[in-house]
């Protein structure tokens, strides 16, 4: 008997919005900081060991993994994350961290005993929501994302990263990368929820990685002239809308016509008043695609067309995860198909600092992902932690 | 020496952005009743009572209306309001309060003696910047809002019109048209800082208002499906952005073809998340125009290309004040220009109640409105004092 259920009934309610039914889990707020008494209490549950790294990110083991290493014996992780984009689904993120805990209580309950240290991993704010950068606790744990940049950065309501931090009890003048910690982890594995159909179009339950596709987020300011809209000719304006307009067509167009995506998701209107033609208009540009230099193509393009500059709040390079353990995981999970993905994860920045990362991807039937409706199968969601728990079986006796 | 600068000073820093300037004084806010309460000290340190009428807006008496229109005096009532746009600027309403208790102080520094009770108005709500529907408060005194339907307005925090004057102290339930309030008013004169360069290209520093517009706000609704910004195909997407683009794009194309003005100042992205395709996006329209038949055909072509329904927030057919009376306050102005406005006001609606109304016009030398570049120079809106000193003079010994 699995105990995934019950984990995951734990969570259920935690950053709900009773009226979508999403989820409000961004980093470094009450309904995170709910999350991460929650990862707490289920790890010295099973008796592990709690350690927050400066990044911010917590990693509960088995048994002291500077002992093995000094042994050499790395150790073995199993993580994701528990935050969530605005009005997100359960399983992003969440379900890797619940099914790692239940992969652990299913290999006890058959008496396994790693033979390495074992970890699982919460890392801080993968979807980048409040902040603007995704994988902000991985990439600052490796040293991709600086410091100082990040401890500076502002959310919405002008408070900064060091400040909400700092309000959630984590110090954040010591936040910066943590080699020591990173020098840990000998393999990082993370289980996700598909963010597609190609599971279900396959008719498979679990996929493993093989890569994530170059990807980005851009800001374009698009200044403008605030004036009366009733008084206020046609000729007359500084209106920065049909510049607006012209940068949501271009990221279509261009995203389409060379094999990418590109998306204008979010927008801020200053004053964002009905009768006030805008001072200033912000769009952020996510663009992503199996080639860099499409990706970087389209971009132009899109900057091109808004008249702006596009200034990149974030790019990492297409990554490949470790190929040889990829096809081991493939033959080991009854040959499981292995695929790209074109979303970010916390694996690919560790694989980019040069940790040996696996992923493993679950079936999500309607294949909608930051939704409300995004879904996995609780079948399918058990096939997930037998999955880790095979893989796990294999890493920690080999 | 006019009490004009004096009065001005106090309301400088009532709801002031140090950032940015502007002002954010939005109607039944912590803001908005620190402007109430100035007026009402501004009315009672001049021996005026002050009464609230149903809809929440404020008149201050020199004496018993009442008693006077029982004697067959109606009232002469200066006024404007004291509620912003989003980051608007000084003048767009105070400046008409402000210099009407300046004229009123005028005229009795002169020693004049008013013929009929003269009361000075501060309408609520103006601007609709909470609400999202403009001169609320004199819409609903003349019933051309009705109560019900402003009781439920809310605002973007989901509170409600009811709720929003509960909590600033105004009895919600007694909400509605105000028939005896409005038979006081025998003619109402509104000052208001020109929204244009109508007076700056004349040079000349007073105008007297002629019509008003046809005018309207629209809302439009797209609806997406929310999805994962990375892993949905271009082609699989619903993304509600594109449909945006080409109603921003319909505005300013439809407008201009029509001689109209149309425009869309306000957007509510649903979940505007940089990695999520939005689940809807909610883009307001304002259209205006000097013909009816105009302005609606703008908001259908906009509406055809946005694929969704214009749904009328408000509309305000033109409105022409008295004609007589202005072209008597033009002559007693040393023949000022009479001018018609694109912008709406209280004026406006109390005329369309069958008001005798008239308007006058301060110069901006900019032009601009709705932003904290607004601006009329210090002499300027002293000879508006006097312009209203003067119709005064003349309308209540006539």
């Amino acid at each position: 008997m699995s105990t995934f259920a019950g984990l995951w009934d734990d969570l259920r309610d935690v950053g709900r919005d009773a009226r979508t039914g999403g989820y409000h889990r961004f980093a470094w707020t009450p309904a995170d900081h709910t999350l991460r008494e929650w990862f707490q209490g289920a790890a010295e549950s099973r008796g592990m060991t709690v350690v927050v790294d400066r990044a911010g990110n917590q990693w509960a083991w088995t048994e002291d993994p500077d002992a093995a290493l000094a042994q050499g014996r790395t150790g073995v992780v199993l993580g994701s994350h528990l935050d969530s984009v605005p009005d997100g689904g359960a399983f992003d993120g969440p379900l890797g961290v619940v099914s790692a805990f239940a992969a652990l209580d299913a290999l006890r309950a058959d008496g396994f005993v790693p033979g390495r240290p074992l970890a699982i991993a919460n890392f801080a704010d993968e979807e980048g929501a409040r902040f603007g950068i995704a994988c902000a606790g991985s990439r600052i744990l490796t040293g991709a994302l600086d410091a100082d940049r990040a401890r500076a950065l502002v959310d919405a309501d002008g408070v900064t990263m060091a400040e909400a931090m700092a309000a959630a009890g984590h110090e954040s003048a010591h936040v910066g990368a943590d080699p020591e910690m990173l020098a840990r982890v000998g393999t990082y594995l993370e289980l996700h929820v598909e963010q597609g159909r190609g599971l279900d179009e396959l008719d498979r339950p679990v996929a493993v990685g093989s890569s994530i596709w170059p990807h980005g987020r851009w800001r374009l300011e698009l200044a403008g002239e605030a004036n009366h809209a009733g008084t206020t000719r046609m000729v007359d304006r500084v209106d920065p809308m049909p510049r607006l307009a012209a940068t949501i067509l271009a990221a279509r167009d261009a995203a389409t016509a060379a094999g990418c995506v590109a998306t204008v998701g979010k927008i801020r209107v200053e004053p964002n008043g009905v009768n006030a033609i805008p001072s200033s208009v912000t769009a952020w540009l996510d663009a992503r695609g199996p080639d860099a230099d499409d990706v970087r193509r389209v971009v132009g393009e899109v900057a091109a067309a808004s008249g702006a500059d596009a200034v990149a709040e974030s790019w990492t390079d297409s990554t490949v995860l470790a190929e040889d353990l990829a096809a081991d995981l493939s033959r080991l999970l009854d040959d499981a198909p292995i695929l790209a993905t074109g979303a970010g994860h916390d694996a690919g920045i560790l694989a980019r600092a040069g940790v040996r990362t696996a992923m493993l991807f679950g079936r999500n039937p309607t294949g909608v992902s930051h939704s409300p409706a995004e879904h996995a199968d609780p079948d399918d969601c058990l096939r997930g932690v037998e999955a880790l728990a095979t893989v796990v079986r294999d890493q920690l006796q080999g």
